[in-house]
């Protein structure tokens, strides 16, 4: 289970306020603490808090600022490409860009990228008609992005396909349906691809947050998730990582095994 | 998702003290604070504090006792199918058998005993010769049940598959294979027989037996677990039942879920 620590987004108030003022220092804070707390990569967000024709610029100085305090690898995450790409340009790790949806001209866009800067894809499930809401049609968007890592020589450890989940509250009939889109694209090619899924988002202005980002969680693996961006500060989130991975007999059992996982 | 209340248990201590001292007390209790828990079904097991000569009537004697104070079905645990036979005379609610292993014999004594009281039977994916360690095996066994369900005209909504899961920390291998046995059980015929597991197993002499317990329950739900036994006043755990019925969209969602769940 690979853990993408959600925090360097400027959709939070710290961040968007240290990039507005180029601030390094809670990019830091967070890109240390979140290793601390399980992440194994960082995922690098500007959100709306810096303006498109500023981005570029920005993903440099983010990942440049990040790599000074850590050596985790980082998940570049913004749907302006050339951000990416400047990003890609100083990363000292081979990083993850986030995101390609199945759609020709992106796809002709990113994957030649993610082969020049020797980077991971995660591939969206949708197109620009949006997010289908049954298994079938987002497994047909994963085939056409395991086609393109095909043609692209993109291997298939490097390609993450993202089932989008959306908030139980407002469109619960999603949440089952993307559990069956993981058992059925980690059955779509051999070896298959990666799964990934933006995990927070499943519980988006509902009361209990945590119990809700947990329980799936451990469902979501159970049906072949292989990673998630989440909050690596939530322990007891790490936790029910930890134990799904002893659960499916991925780590050997000992009785300190939360402290082993955090420990990789 | 069916909640098993599996406090009375003559394992326990105070239960054994009270079915030694016929006092109805304790058993009353627990009868009482699992459903308020959550327990839909109350497990009834004298285990070994009664001489197997005297099962006959301690079953009489617990059903009778429970039922003065609550309505909850039973599910009736024993491996002396006499002792179970006195018990379902008295039963005021269909009952559960717990449980018939897939051996020839126990089938003809139980599955007549289910159809004549009404009752449900909790079947082990197991014979004579233990307990398989991969998923086909269990599999099988669990085709044999279905096929004595057919035969006996036991429908499929009464008759539990129970998978049977080992302590993760002596036999981790077999964590996974339940979870696939699940799976497949759900495919086995049409309508599927349920499933159900006996979940604090999973744990056994693990040092964080809750956080075990609930990544489990989580994984056994994504999987196609109906049921289980399982500890109905650990509050953490009742909330993932609870929670995994959401995100299977098997019930409607609402702020107040869990409220809901616990009202049923």
């Amino acid at each position: 289970m690979i853990i993408f620590g959600e925090r360097i987004n400027g959709m939070f108030t710290d961040i968007g306020e240290a990039l507005r003022n180029k601030d390094p220092k809670p990019l830091q804070y967070w890109a240390v603490k979140q290793q601390e707390g399980g992440a194994h990569y960082l995922d690098v967000n500007s959100g709306p808090a810096i303006p498109s024709e500023e981005r570029v610029e920005a993903y440099e100085w983010m990942v440049n600022v990040i790599q000074e305090v850590s050596e985790l690898p980082l998940v570049l995450d913004s749907t302006n490409y050339n951000a990416i790409e400047a990003g890609l340009k100083v990363c000292k790790r081979p990083a993850i860009i986030n995101s390609c949806p199945a759609e020709q001209v992106k796809i002709e866009r990113v994957f030649p990228m993610a082969i020049q800067y020797n980077a991971g894809i995660i591939g969206l499930t949708m197109d620009k008609k949006g997010i289908p809401k049954d298994a079938e049609n987002r497994v047909a968007f994963a085939m056409e992005l395991v086609a393109a890592a095909d043609e692209y020589g993109v291997p298939m450890e490097d390609l993450y396909i993202d089932p989008l989940i959306l908030p139980v509250n407002v469109a619960q009939e999603h949440a089952p349906e993307v559990l069956e889109s993981l058992r059925q694209v980690k059955m779509l090619a051999n070896p298959a691809p990666r799964t990934v899924l933006g995990l927070s988002n499943v519980s988006q202005k509902s009361p209990d947050r945590n119990l809700i980002n947990r329980t799936y969680l451990a469902m979501a693996i159970a049906c072949g998730l292989d990673a998630a961006i989440m909050d690596a500060n939530d322990d007891d989130l790490v936790d029910v990582a930890a134990t799904a991975q002893i659960l499916l007999n991925r780590s050997v059992y000992a009785d300190s095994y939360l402290k082993v996982f955090r420990a990789r």
